[in-house]
């Protein structure tokens, strides 16, 4: 692959350590993924993201520079990443300059869920929008602010906690401290508790029989299939979802006057009926001025969304 | 007053248009106030506005420029001011081109909101401030937000509704259309109606003594002078207010990563009381991270913030 421009994107999690090797237009030519030694510490954390960059690139290809995703709280200036969720005795590491001196190129780090909304800016559904909201369904419920083009991080850098706006003050606990935020309900694992609740006034449900009552087996993929296939309980459960999104969305749009909104992450892939139901409870709950304008788009970087909107950080300019 | 600079401030309101006279540190030298000319459309309401500001001025005191605070869809850069709300068959008026022509001086049009924000940047609460998000309580819930010592626009100018923040998305209806809007809880109007219903089963309170049950004395004033005084129930009426709008401000400090929060209007007079449980409920449910940066401060600019805030747009650099 002589002449041809790569950056390498590192998607950094407690359980895998993805490493992809990314070309200009966001298709990964070769990719590695490995278990995570997350509970080995920072060293051995480290050890692994240089061997892989080494393997990946055979120490042959030239690279235009580095883009790392990671969760928690991230020190864009310098690259550190802080006390990661499911990374026990991290402390602050500053992975950046650490990896910078050993490649000597251009190395990016970012909170992963702004890496998938500077993916989706780069690569992606929003390659043509000047200001946009991404929202990643996942575990968590994440969020990214793309005003002009450039992501909004606030004064900390922790801008876009789109998961924790409220719906209901007086609603569910979230584990965040918070009562009522929208992934205390559309969360996965939310998600998941409180449709095994549903489900046992729902035997006759396909998602029932398909289950065969062992709850241990639900997984938002599953509930997709059987809404997918007619069953009306599970498309009400795909429905309360996107409507309940769409409400924590009408407060994120009064206030920010952005009214294009890309879905991303796992429950994204929920469908026309999802994306519907997003679309028809936030027009009905912004306000006037806003409602012409919504737009509500699906993410385009789906399987290693992680390593491409990493590989993005290093085209993209802050 | 030859040498010193001035500008213009006007506040135009359906019920009133203020028009001040305003020195560089935010003190009104001289003020007019006219009952508004809003009924008699859009043409009484200019020559209301030339008449005076030639009367205020005397055609003989140089000033620096005129600011215009506007209430509804304000259009920043040609100051249109877009059928506002009590100012019947107003359609769009290019209020600033037209004063400009007649003055010959720099003319700034802004909306309400965003101009009581400005008004505290440049002469308030937030001139040594790089970020803060600005809440005017009255009969509407309004906001602004300044980010790095700017206005914050968003797409169409309409960004910092932070009174249609939702907080029960099955509670209140707002007439903006939706439901649970903090607005509808904590707006003037609303406010007094929930305090009559809560009043009719407490008649042995010291507010309800005080209006001797007529509820049409009913005033956020009245409320706040009983919970000085000692009354519990007064006093619980401006502790469920803070409350809720701290809920309320926990999802938008956790979308925007501001944690100086400012306020202003008729309620922020409600005093300490008010400013504790606004802060006590907004760091119980915003994000662990923000915690410990929250400051709650009140408006400096009071009395006739409305020209104060529209003679700061001159000074002000967008």
């Amino acid at each position: 692959m002589p002449g041809k421009k790569f950056a390498v994107g590192i998607d950094l999690g407690g359980t895998s350590v993805k490493i992809g090797l990314v070309d200009l237009n966001g298709k990964i030519v070769k990719k590695l993924v490995k278990k995570s030694d997350s509970a080995m510490g920072p060293a051995a954390v480290l050890r692994q993201i240089k061997d892989g960059v080494h393997e990946i690139t055979g120490d042959k290809i030239k690279i235009s520079g580095i883009g790392i995703g990671a969760p928690g709280t991230v020190g864009i200036i310098n690259g550190t990443v802080q006390d990661p969720p499911n990374f026990p005795g991290w402390g602050t590491v500053r992975i950046g300059s650490i990896i910078k001196k050993e490649f000597k190129c251009n190395v990016f780090v970012e909170n992963d869920a702004n890496a998938a909304a500077i993916g989706e800016l780069i690569y992606g559904a929003g390659r043509q929008i000047k200001n946009f909201i991404m929202i990643t369904l996942g575990t968590g419920v994440g969020g990214g602010i793309i005003i002009d083009r450039k992501i909004y991080r606030g004064e900390s850098g922790g801008a876009g906690e789109l998961g924790h706006v409220t719906i209901d003050t007086l609603g569910h606990q979230c584990n965040c401290g918070s009562i009522g935020c929208i992934e205390a309900y559309i969360g996965n694992n939310y998600l998941i508790e409180r449709v095994k609740r549903l489900l046992n006034e729902r035997t006759d449900s396909m998602l029932y029989k398909t289950i065969r009552g062992d709850f241990s087996l639900l997984t938002p993929k599953l509930i997709h299939t059987a809404a997918q296939a007619g069953d009306d309980f599970s498309q009400s459960v795909v429905i309360d979802t996107g409507t309940k999104l769409g409400y924590a969305l009408a407060s994120v749009v009064n206030v920010l006057d952005i009214t294009t909104i890309i879905l991303g992450g796992g429950i994204s892939g929920f469908g026309k009926l999802l994306y519907s139901s997003v679309e028809s409870s936030l027009i009905e709950r912004v306000m006037k001025p806003f409602r012409s304008r919504i737009k509500i788009k699906q993410a385009k970087l789906r399987n290693d969304a992680g390593i491409k909107g990493a590989s993005a950080l290093v085209h993209y300019k802050s």
